[in-house]
């Protein structure tokens, strides 16, 4: 579609462009663009002429054929096979259900995680449960236990909220391992996704049950195959837990608990009980194997932390980020996402020093309790070797710490609730690495 | 998982409510679900014996073998295949890439609709763009035209937010057919979708081209071999348009313009050009083919009204609605979604009487410009013929109106732009039928 030579007109383009000029940032954007080569100026003496010679002879092949009919269920382009969940199995083809796929963050925008490629950490499964026979009961230390199918509860009062739910183990081996493993930020830190969650609030089927006056803790159970179960306490389930039936607009997805699975906002993701099958409220936690055998949090002194519910404050930038390469210096959009299990995140500041100096970054919407935020901050990358860090503040006031200091806190094998500040380190070639700071 | 007789339980279940305690609305959902049959209480006396035996006894076979393994692109529920779109062709197998598909609005819940679901308008199909071969152009009325490859845009700045889209010829069946179609809510009225879009603000790619003082006007351009393309007001492009490159997290679904499309919150559907190649900035509108021979409202006086941009306030109980069926009197929560073209929704009222009685219902969440809002309500049946509608007020005062106040304001072929009170039938029988008032 071009037809003057382009390398005159992005000089001339060039010339138009005072690099001096810090008070418009964004037209360093076009700089940049010019750069990379594919960004060229089209002939501008009579454009109109140009866009009619365009019609004539330069429309590629696609653009003058009958594109492709209707579908009922539409799929993502096929270019972008590689937008997809890095599959993590705990012991290989030995147990092909136990393990988890991480959520490919560094390739997603906005807050809301395709359902598709929303994270699963599943002990031995995803089951395959026939909605007809599917019963939730609510028993133990109530006035009458109750079972609930499908159709009953799809009958009860409905609400809407988006919260994040993030697994325990997430960035684990930005921990654990001695040297920073590079890979992507979504192997990395993908056990993290967020959704428009539609459910029932719990307290209403609570109620109906009836309490006993010595109900404390309320066993929520997994259908699947592990029996995966967790110990809630009372006061959470009273508040704004929910019996999640529709994810993202539509019903339930299959790794997501379908028909039903429990949602606790911003607390530890394993206790977001999928499948659920039962509740059972008891007077005590139960202390199932999956609440002491793992998902405690063994500290230096050899005394372990158990019921760490909310999930810490955190971030990351995920736009640049890990195993990505910035073509050429100049300005870019800093993105990523910052959460936080005690409700709303106040404040994200980003560092291109590796936390020496700090700036804010603007929230691209307004901030929800117990869901992703969006940040974005602009960065003029000059070439020189740079570390990139975020840091989030919740409206709790708590801080993401650094890794020195989750270090201290927790022994040497401790790996749950890593919400440390992560660093990506840019090589004066443009390649983002990993990096422990 | 139940030991005791069913009935005799549910006897003393009702007996514990008093259905004359209307203080307690939840109770009703209860009772309403007992009376549906599957929702039945089990043996209280023991109730840890009880689950005990349901580990040992009772647990069918998908809950004890291990399920389903990891996958890289999950997909919905095979028990779900239902919830899909009603593809409407216009011209049958002729033309297989002509018409439109509808979002099933009936069986989704929250304001986000799955990105697989979304509805489609295409006059020629689905082009099958080569992302590497993808330019958009900027050129007409400007100081230099410039082409933008898919690399190039992202790395301009990015913004995300939720908006829906509406096609013009929404409800049109409603308003053309003498007499009410009995049809679902989504093949009637799904030709509206909501999406987490995020973009390129478009005023930062204008700047850099630079606008000629006589430039009024940008003439949208599809690639798409219809070559779709629509004259938008310079005013608004500077405003909120956006160069749309993601949806719901994820690159854009090619039936929604891959690789970019444009963003006009708020505007009729078709303006939202899809596989954008060029924005031509001009003087005055273009007056294209689907300005003209399309898209414009014939009036009962033989004149036409062109450019009819902004989407009207409408809302749409999907809740119960058409083909459904109350399986019996008692309480049920109603609820659907609102939009406004203006802006923020402020209010939705329900009547069960066909407009003699209104009350509020309530939204679910912030109302945000541009954007669904979910509405609920709780609607105690009583059993006899009920009428019901919804009616959506915006920030700016528009008030919904009914289909005789459209009749008056366009001729008898007035067909877009139908944004009436639409009313449900309720029969004696729980039947719930699209009916005309």
């Amino acid at each position: 579609m071009t037809r003057s030579d382009p390398k005159s007109v992005i000089q001339n383009n060039e010339a138009a462009i005072n690099p001096h000029n810090q008070s418009n940032e964004r037209r360093n954007f076009l700089r940049g663009g010019v750069k990379a080569a594919s960004l060229v100026a089209v002939a501008s003496a009579s454009p109109m002429v140009q866009a009619q010679e365009s019609v004539q002879k330069d429309f590629p092949a696609w653009s003058i054929t009958p594109g492709k009919g209707f579908s009922e269920y539409g799929q993502p382009s096929t270019f972008e096979f590689n937008t997809k969940r890095t599959i993590a199995k705990a012991y290989g083809d030995l147990a092909p259900g136990t393990g988890s796929t991480r959520t490919p963050i560094e390739k997603l925008e906005g807050i809301i995680t395709p359902s598709g490629l929303h994270f699963e950490r599943s002990h031995n499964g995803s089951p395959a449960i026939i909605p007809k026979e599917y019963v939730l009961t609510i028993h133990g230390l109530v006035k009458q236990a109750l079972n609930f199918s499908i159709e009953n509860l799809l009958r009860y009062p409905l609400k809407t909220r988006t919260y994040f739910i993030e697994c325990a183990g997430n960035s684990a081996q930005n921990i654990l391992a001695p040297q920073p493993v590079q890979a992507t930020a979504g192997s990395l830190h993908g056990l993290i996704s967020c959704s428009d969650w539609t459910g029932i609030p719990l307290s209403i089927l609570l109620e109906e049950a009836g309490l006993d006056s010595k109900a404390k803790w309320v066993l929520a159970e997994g259908a699947d195959a592990a029996a995966m179960s967790r110990s809630v306490p009372l006061e959470k389930i009273l508040d704004d837990a929910m019996i999640a039936l529709y994810q993202n607009g539509e019903r339930l997805r299959p790794e997501q608990g379908y028909p039903a699975r429990l949602l606790l906002p911003g607390w530890e993701g394993n206790m977001n009980v999928k499948w659920l099958r039962g509740l059972k409220v008891t007077s005590t936690p139960t202390h199932t194997k999956d609440e002491t055998s793992k998902y405690t949090d063994p500290m230096s002194n050899g005394m372990a932390r158990q019921f760490t519910f909310e999930m810490g404050v955190k971030s990351i930038i995920t736009n640049p980020s890990a195993t990505m390469k910035l073509p050429i210096p100049g300005l870019y959009q800093i993105s990523g996402i910052a959460w936080s299990g005690a409700g709303r995140i106040l404040r994200v500041e980003i560092s291109s020093d590796g936390g020496k100096n700090w700036f804010n970054a603007t929230l691209d919407g307004e901030s929800q309790p117990h869901s992703l935020v969006r940040f974005r901050a602009p960065w003029n990358w000059k070439g020189s070797p740079a570390f990139l860090q975020s840091r989030a503040t919740d409206e709790k006031g708590h801080v993401q710490p650094t890794r020195a200091v989750y270090k201290a806190n927790n022994s040497v094998d401790g790996r749950y609730h890593n919400n440390t500040i992560v660093t990506w380190a840019v090589e004066t070639d443009g390649s983002v690495k990993n990096a422990y700071l």
